[in-house]
């Protein structure tokens, strides 16, 4: 005791500053530690992550769920129509993105991409009619995530549009995504004005038979080595797609050359698919469900198998705890505007498309593509932190996915809620920014983060089935 | 004095170190500064050094010769028969890479591709009677670099041979590059079996004008945007031309679909185009022999224009002193081999294709392709630093060649030989690695430096033209 008030003080803090300003006005030595407790101190949380760190049956269970996550091998299978290939979709259905959600409580974006599809379906013929018809009850609504689906922004997929269909040639499941309409004025971002539509209609009569005929052609194609070379040459999958989508396209090309289809039609898709950078993201979406689709259903594990929002709710979904959705109030999106807009402009964080970072890619894997920073903005050294940050988080890395700015590390991977809630570090998303109102399409692109209260609903709700797996 | 004897010592030392090691094992601080004298400390490269560090007639003409160099707007004219589009070549006439070398005096690979196109242009009909004729004295020998021409490796163009040609057209002037073969057993890097050749007839007769009619639907591809992009995919266009090889493949597949090719010819030339990661390499080459012949001939400039290799010799042109070439015996390349081979089957640095890497590409901006080093060795971190070494020995940044891995900052370009003399930086190759024996081929791939010996001379033949400027 004696020692320590005869020799200058040097001091480690942990959180609350009150208990270091007094030491360093003295003229201590202070170092401060952020840290604050975690879920804010809530008790029950709080409890909950003790009795799961360090558990040998989420170990156990994790390392199942990431070795079905990693082993999973996604193959383009083909196209097919979303009502005769996605099981017990059934007509007078609309699947659309993130937990489920009602007509009524649907934001801009995802009601105008509602009434566009009930019109391209022949529902309705005008907007008004099919707003008619949503107010009745007469439309049917589905998440995505509930028949094997994906779909970036609003989600919305109608029984009869085309869909690419992804099977894992690994363990046999099979996941879908409706084809990329490009940027600006598209559907998935609540547009639906007579040129959205015409594109749909266009894409379903001209475009799907070719894709069709050229991946019959081709056979499967694989997909990790595709997205793989892509995280080599500056793409993350999500908001950056450009290499992606120019190496699927490479093989198209063949395809369609060697299905033989006449060239007024193939130079028709193929001119579509080469001025679409963002063409293979759908793709890359269906991948990354497939992949995380290997690891649901683990009895104790703590892994995230989806993170999806609907414009007002984010919601996941964790292998250990099967179908039940945990959410949360949708967050903002910090980003970079279209000329014309402003964040005032904005809809709430929307789309299926976060499986991409529950994969390991997108916003996980922005140390591969610092030039995305002046699409969703940033800058490259926040590129290669945001991935750094999310080692701390998740399970592992996806050898398969290497990152050349990280010496070649692999993508961090497989989202572990306990690691969330303990660190409070959320996990990050790189995102398109949508209009508020339905009817106008995309404004802007940005960065934003999950929420922590669904982490802290799954950390407290997988306790109990720990305990049941134990007891066995 | 007093102050100097009775405080402790902190010094800093430059260059010997004889001087620190007393000082230091008496207990003095010492910063040791690694330098030595420039060329060694020749006097005569010192003096003529000196008299053009801040001269302002070489201050001038570096700004016109960069400013040109900036400005240039290289676009993708079309294909052409060497000897109907290089001016001057004639017949007989093999053009090969790097400074001028006699047949006697060419390294291995570079007689191997010379006896491939003598078999390939029918003057002879096997090896023995190519070589036969060379040594005869019957086939005449002109670099490349003297008919406006570049070829990677040997770089031999005969009469025959199917060429790019790349036209300025902010300049006009014109430049050409052979059509790129494919890795491995290929005719530039001295392989000249039957399959070589057999590809190099296909090429000839099928690929390109398939090529040719593709390029005439799409009118002239501006190649600075392109390459801009490709950057930004991972590409640093010397060693990978991955994103821009792709790039370029699209638009040629609709310049194919627009010009009607019948699609058994289509897909068998695109499949060859796919398939061949470094089918950009030539166009790359020609492109930055564009901007950098743009920036030839001001009187007084001390800015490289050329940096190109024959495999026994590595030579460089400077835009001040004309078409003199200024050489030094080519250096051997660190590098990373194909299986079964090791350094002892290297031949010695060889190619026209560091004009990448004088034009402010290849090695220049490696930080931009961190993935090349699975290919040439060498770590992310070395990429990184290699393209901010250069900044010590060049004009200025390309401002439309921005690389994200350094905050979008322009590659460095317009190597200045008064630079690389001061400072000992010298220039950073990546490059591909031949076999020494004619008719092998590649292999491996991996990193130079420029020979100091060329930028004395330079720096030396220099000093009497600004001297002449000046008196004007």
């Amino acid at each position: 005791m004696s020692t320590l008030v005869g020799s200058p003080l040097s001091v480690i803090n942990l959180g609350i500053d009150a208990f270091a300003d007094p030491i360093g006005a003295a003229g201590g030595g202070v170092t401060r530690v952020r840290w604050s407790p975690p879920a804010g101190g809530d008790i029950q949380v709080n409890r909950a992550l003790a009795s799961l760190v360090g558990n040998s049956v989420v170990e156990d269970a994790n390392r199942q769920a990431f070795a079905a996550y990693s082993d999973a091998e996604p193959v383009l299978d083909g196209i097919g129509i979303a009502q005769e290939v996605i099981r017990g979709m059934g007509s007078r259905t609309l699947l659309h993105s993130g937990p489920p959600v009602a007509w009524e409580k649907m934001c801009g974006p995802m009601q105008g991409a509602v009434i566009g599809a009930a019109m391209l379906e022949g529902w309705a013929h005008d907007a008004d009619g099919a707003r008619a018809l949503a107010d009745r009850g007469e439309i049917r609504f589905a998440p995505c995530h509930h028949h094997g689906a994906v779909g970036p922004m609003a989600g919305v997929i109608s029984p009869s549009m085309p869909v690419w269909i992804v099977r894992n040639a690994r363990h046999g499941n099979l996941t879908y995504s409706n084809l990329n309409e490009g940027l600006g004025k598209v559907l998935r971002y609540g547009a639906n004005s007579p040129e959205v539509l015409d594109r749909l209609r266009w894409m379903a009569a001209h475009l799907t038979p070719v894709l069709a005929a050229a991946l019959q052609a081709l056979g499967p194609i694989e997909l990790k080595p595709l997205m793989a070379r892509a995280l080599h040459m500056g793409d993350e999958m999500h908001n950056r797609n450009t290499a992606a989508s120019g190496l699927l396209m490479k093989q198209l090309v063949l395809g369609v050359l060697k299905a033989g289809i006449p060239a007024r039609e193939a130079a028709e898709a193929l001119e579509f698919v080469v001025g679409n950078d963002f063409f293979f993201l759908n793709v890359s979406m269906a991948a990354c469900k497939s992949m995380l689709d290997a690891a649901r259903g683990v009895p104790g594990s703590s892994m995230v198998t989806t993170m999806a929002r609907n414009g007002v709710e984010f919601g996941i979904r964790v292998s250990g705890t099967g179908d039940t959705w945990f959410t949360a109030p949708a967050p903002m999106v910090e980003g970079l505007y279209f000329s014309g807009y402003t964040r005032a402009d904005a809809a709430r964080d929307i789309g299926d498309s976060a499986i991409t970072e529950t994969a390991g890619i997108g916003g996980f894997a922005m140390a591969a593509a610092p030039a995305i920073v002046q699409f969703v903005g940033g800058t490259p050294e926040l590129a290669l932190a945001n991935t750094m940050e999310m080692m701390n988080i998740t399970l592992g890395r996806n050898a398969a996915f290497t990152l050349p700015q990280l010496n070649f590390a692999g993508t961090p991977a497989g989202i572990d809620v306990r690691k969330v809630v303990d660190t409070g570090i959320l996990p990050a998303i790189n995102t398109g920014i949508a209009h508020r109102e339905p009817g106008v399409g995309q404004v802007g692109a940005g960065l934003t983060r999950a929420p922590a209260e669904c982490f802290n609903q799954a950390v407290v709700a997988l306790v109990g089935l720990v305990q049941g797996v134990a007891a066995r």
